[in-house]
């Protein structure tokens, strides 16, 4: 039974200068703790849809990143998060934008897929959608926090000033994604981010949009974090599919080459997928990228900036 | 100078047995005017962008057409519009879903490519955006008409008797579109739409997914309409352009076929597309599609069902 499953926590990182050991131990441990979520289900048989929705709602839940918990704010002062998620057999897909209240929007995005006759519903009706599927609400405390609030304060400060852009990538943008292949052999990708730190809102980045930051067929499964209007106009995830079944690639050459294709037209990020054998990709065209993937054998692998991912034993972390 | 342009008011059509001779005029007088409005910006060497906007402004204003004025209802009695355009050699692209208020939705999607940098916005944020842009506005009375509102009842009424659908397409879905082909050899693409009678408030379908229902790079635009569920979760515009690029596959051929898949797939609906040497098809699966082409020769030609293109002379209407 040859499973795997990979996540990113948003490309890029904070500057590496301004990573302490406690943080960078926390950005870890919040990998693990979603690979874990998706190793647990694949493990017992589950499907590549449930592994990387667990593994979403890991990351969401953990306040290190940006989407769900720890969502970043709008100019506005607002959150407003996007969520996908697609299974690839079925080519089943649901998503939401500009949504507010739904603890996990990954979970919005599932009922949305589920639930409904749609595969895009996007703010007041996206939400009356979640409160008649009964999912899990918050209020607007739960998701901040004072670092996202501090950004957001530093950033129109900065504006006002019109002063140059010299945030960290991590200020700029940050997403959290899955991807995985379960042991039938099936492909499913999740995505879901609280988008860009001072966004205007209604802002929708690549997300949601499928093809672009979020896509699986039978071919590969694909979650992307970056720049996302770059990655929306050169369809990034599509692109990778077609490249492997139009274009005769292999997954690591298409993978490979069409993010560094994005860093050249200003789109800074990354991406995660794996293909029908199971084999993940893991590039970025930036400083870093956190990330980090688990197979069968349970050790589970993260990184954060360009050196080779480190092992972690299988805890009950 | 080769220049052409096409654009599609839907698919599927009115049934034939419903259509009067006097409604059927209506129609073909609106693509028609659509149709000189794109011809009157390329034959002064305007560009693709221009022209595909123009073409599509024109169908938004015609009743008749679902988009902008004519815009089907939510729901809930409301109106929730998606537009879109994007430039192939550019790939600069915007577009707006779930607005209500700008009188031409595609003004709106084409604000957010040239004054934002963004690609997407939906909903109040949306709405704030276009304020400040100082769009035309109207209120809901401009964009509804009692034919509208009729089919909204009987869809509701409909659901509440359990009924089977057995509404024609044109009540389901409805789109128009535009693509383009300039002197200078760049193509453009442009979609706007009310989406589905009685759909979800927030449901955005495939016109607003640059890669399903708009999308244009170096060769080729396409503008599609139909079941917009499937063709985001089938990507499948960015899919024409990717067979033609990755898998050398001719325009017509790749057009075509993905149509055909798409009907398959439970996805009725057509497209229009336009390559780089001019060349322009409209395909579709279902009973008919609104649609036209025009190129130099000032002879536009229009068409509803299956049967060929009916040609009418340049005139100044």
């Amino acid at each position: 039974m040859k499973f795997s499953l990979a996540i990113h926590g948003g490309a890029g990182t904070r500057r590496r200068e301004a990573m302490t050991a406690k943080d960078e131990a926390g950005y870890r441990a919040g990998l693990q703790r979603a690979l874990l979520s998706g190793y647990g289900v694949l493990k017992e048989g589950g499907s590549a849809l449930e592994a990387v929705t667990r593994a979403v709602m890991a990351l969401e839940d953990d306040r290190h990143f940006n989407a769900g918990r720890g969502a970043v704010y709008t100019a506005a002062g607002t959150h407003e998060m996007d969520a996908a998620v697609m299974e690839g057999r079925s080519r089943q897909a649901g998503a939401v934008a500009a949504i507010m209240g739904p603890r996990n929007p990954v979970l919005a995005a599932r009922a949305v897929m589920e639930r409904s006759e749609n595969v895009l519903l996007v703010g007041e009706g996206a939400m009356a959608f979640c409160r008649e599927q009964e999912l899990v609400f918050e209020d607007a405390e739960y998701f901040g926090t004072p670092e996202r609030l501090e950004a957001l304060h530093a950033e129109l400060e900065r504006r006002r000033r019109k002063g140059a852009d010299t945030r960290d990538d991590a200020a700029r943008h940050g997403t959290v994604g899955a991807v995985a292949r379960d042991g039938a052999g099936h492909l499913a990708a999740a995505t879901s981010t609280g988008g860009m730190t001072g966004k205007r809102p209604g802002r929708v980045g690549d997300c949601p949009v499928f093809g672009a930051g979020t896509w699986a067929d039978e071919n590969c499964a694909v979650s992307a974090t970056g720049h996302g209007e770059i990655f929306i106009r050169y369809a990034a995830a599509h692109e990778i599919a077609a490249r492997m079944r139009l274009g005769k690639q292999s997954f690591a050459a298409a993978t490979e080459a069409v993010v560094l294709e994005l860093g050249t037209r200003g789109g800074s990020g990354g991406l995660i997928g794996v293909d029908a054998t199971g084999a993940v990709a893991l590039p970025f065209n930036c400083a870093g990228m956190y990330r980090g993937r688990i197979d069968a054998d349970g050790i589970a692998w993260t990184g954060i900036y360009r050196e080779s991912l480190e092992a972690h034993e299988l805890s009950a972390a």
